[in-house]
């Protein structure tokens, strides 16, 4: 259960708007990520805030194979809105980081945001103490 | 979009082994956590991996108003199997730490780990610099 964990925030995104706003397309673009990440999609949850006359973003969630790809669009915040992003891939059968950062460079270079802070958190690396 | 982001792995779970097999009794444990939290649950999407004679895990992840919560079960891991945990709150509308402790504490009361491993995240805090 090794694995590596990219959390991001993106900041002031210059995509569509849809993108902020409709389920639909930022569930197609989650998808179009992984499968740039080589990463198997095996479900997926995606729901809109607001009504379509009043859109208030998106969220969703893909669980992968290797663990899982998390987004929540805050179009109201900033310049141009914001995006939260968790990508969690395991290194099980094999490591898998490769593929994530192509999974990541694909929604970044697709979302435009003007900053980004990013976190990234290496997964299951038992502290030294555990008990026998 | 500032939030708490808790990070865990558990290890050995005494819980039965139909939690760490069967993605729709994994679903109801996820349900029932959330709204212990009082946490809103928008939307969710749960896989089994390996076959009904032969399983090999679960995992899924629901998606909330308040981010999401995501979870993915190794029953093949250590002496009773080992479960990987995000529960990620914004704190947009209002403070939900305490909510979502009490998800994650009914979560570890039930799948009854010997060991965790938790990592803490504070999410949307940005760095000092931020172009203008």
């Amino acid at each position: 259960m090794k694995g590596h964990h990219i959390l991001a925030e993106l900041h002031d995104c210059d995509c569509p708007r849809t993108l902020l706003h409709d389920p639909h397309a930022l569930q197609a673009l989650c998808r179009t990520a992984c499968n740039a990440g080589a990463l198997t999609v095996v479900a997926e949850a995606f729901h809109a805030f607001g009504t379509s006359d009043a859109p208030a973003g998106a969220t969703g969630a893909v669980v992968l194979a290797e663990s899982h790809l998390a987004i929540h669009t805050w179009p109201e915040i900033g310049r141009s809105g914001a995006v939260t992003l968790d990508l969690y891939v395991c290194n099980f059968s094999r490591d898998n980081r490769e593929n994530a950062e192509r999974a990541f460079a694909h929604l970044v270079a697709t979302l435009q945001p003007r900053h980004i802070h990013r976190q990234d958190v290496a997964r299951g690396v038992l502290p030294a103490f555990h008990p026998t």
